[in-house]
């Protein structure tokens, strides 16, 4: 568990100006990944998306072949000062006792990164000091917002060849509701979904947080760092730096569900080619999220009905993402098997 | 490879006989199942149909906690007297080819069974004596029928936990629009697919071919072993005795593409309960593989686009089945994690 508070960031304008210029994917080791997919024993494209996968892999790791030797999951959670208007099915105490369970092994994120092979670090950002409640002032300072970017930024570890990230914020996805109008517009009803499970109450109740705070912070929402500061959170914000500083360091990156997703589409709105390293690992049952990913055109690997975060689905999706990586660098070619081609 | 010849049934009256009492789910180790799940630290139901598969796998192994540690994937590979019609992209003799190229580890099958730890079997059915052509003559004997479905009924090894089945023969495609038509009902244009990549013209071929075999063996369709028989193959046979041994033996079974499903069709429309043991691993590209899961009722578990067979995409199935039993053993309960429930 990291406490330390990097420095990168001092404010959000600093953070603005490090992603003014975005490397993109390397044309030519796509090339090569393209070129060897063709050669393999099956027919051009029977591995449907396995094949896209490798290629983007190569793409974006700037190298052929791909590799998937050090993934990463990183795991950030927050607290959330929008609890106090009764927005979740659960107490905000959750987020630090989950913390505690990430760190004993016992929650689904572990085992999933165990079964695919990814290393986890959980960050816990300041849980016994919860952001400000959005429907009553920003969620966060200016500087308490740069410091969870640079936070996110700094834990991405320089060796990682992938990186997943999750959170764990009781609250947060009232939070994310609120971020995601912000950034693509639309009514609260139309963003907020049951979370980890409330009922018809707590949903009018999250709703109206959400209309609140769009209500409160009207105007100021249209610049997206803004957006975050005001009605995001610790974990989200931290996420985006996490999402960008892969950008710069050449590391693929599978997005996790509806609070992960909303939280990277901040660098989407700051640059429409921002999230081009990214892909959807899956679509969570938070109807939310696919809402979302509509709006970024992202069209998602899986759709298991999950709604858990963590980095849950998107551990999943890393699953798949071997086997594609597995079938393109260990078939056999046509002239290598001996297998005739197409009549 | 196996090229032994079991003679489990000396008739297609006789595997009928075998599978007239089908053994069902255990509703104690589901208990079992659905119990723990309630317990694991996440919010009911986050974790969506990983969990269901968890409960799938302990109902139809009848034990609990389930395992994955012997899972088993049969490839069958079987040669088409049809491809004299001009249904397929690739020559005949690439069956031989690419059951050389899995003997020697070099197709997706090979990698994808590395990755998610299952054992890979190949067995070759006298791919040197293709079926009969059925646009003019019942596909097989009932004698080659039956010893087709007793070599996979027996190519279930004894301590195997799941049944991947998979597939491999050129033309095998059309075959199985014959049989789904046979099973189904409607006509050769609404089951036949473009399989490897055929072009307009040879998708008109394919057509033609379904609708000569369905006028042909006409009322004769109407029992699905006897359609099995005519329209199938020896791969689709042996796929059918492998799926209605699994049942037998408690193993649960997850089913791959368009031929593989076709080919296991044939038992439930023996019994209507008759793949309740079995899951779709995936929906193909090959259009008439969603038609064939509607009318099995169906719901696939990945959608990637891939068009492979081998058992292909039943493979990236059991990675994802590796998730869901290693979040349903290994996650903490609420009271081991001193997580707090719902408020």
């Amino acid at each position: 568990m990291t406490t330390a508070r990097p420095t990168e960031f001092r404010s959000l304008d600093v953070f603005r100006q490090s992603i003014q210029e975005l490397p993109g994917p390397d044309s030519s080791t796509a090339h090569a990944a393209r070129t060897r997919d063709a050669q393999l024993t099956k027919p051009p494209g029977a591995l449907g998306r396995l094949e896209e996968l490798a290629i983007w892999l190569a793409a974006w790791q700037r190298r052929h072949p791909p590799t998937l030797e050090r993934p990463l999951a990183l795991v950030f959670a927050g607290n959330h000062g929008v609890v106090a208007q009764g927005v979740s099915a659960y107490p905000g105490e959750v987020t630090a006792q989950m913390v505690a369970n990430f760190k004993a092994g016992g929650a689904a994120i572990n085992q999933l990164c165990t079964a695919y092979g990814a290393r986890l670090e959980v960050i816990a950002l300041e849980l016994d000091r919860p952001t400000a409640d959005f429907t009553q002032a920003p969620a966060m300072s200016e500087s308490e917002c740069a410091v969870a970017l640079s936070i996110g930024w700094s834990a991405l570890a320089p060796d990682a060849d992938l990186l997943i990230a999750g959170e764990m914020g009781i609250g947060n996805t009232t939070s994310a509701a609120a971020l995601a109008a912000a950034l693509f517009g639309g009514t609260a009803a139309e963003w907020v979904g049951r979370g980890t499970g409330v009922d018809d109450a707590g949903l009018r109740r999250k709703t109206a947080a959400v209309d609140s705070a769009l209500k409160l912070h009207g105007a100021a929402l249209a610049d997206p760092l803004e957006a975050l500061r005001r009605v995001g959170g610790r974990e989200l914000a931290a996420i985006t730096g996490a999402v960008a500083a892969a950008r710069h360091r050449h590391v693929p990156v599978i997005l996790d569900g509806f609070v992960a997703t909303a939280a990277a589409a901040v660098l989407q709105r700051l640059d429409r080619a921002g999230l081009d390293h990214c892909i959807a690992g899956h679509v969570s049952a938070e109807l939310s999220h696919a809402r979302l990913l509509r709006h970024l055109g992202m069209r998602p690997l899986l759709d298991l009905g999950m709604r858990l975060g963590e980095a849950s689905g998107a551990a999943l999706a890393l699953g798949i993402l071997r086997g594609a990586l597995a079938t393109h660098t260990g078939m056999a070619s046509f002239s290598e098997a001996g297998v005739s081609g197409k009549t």
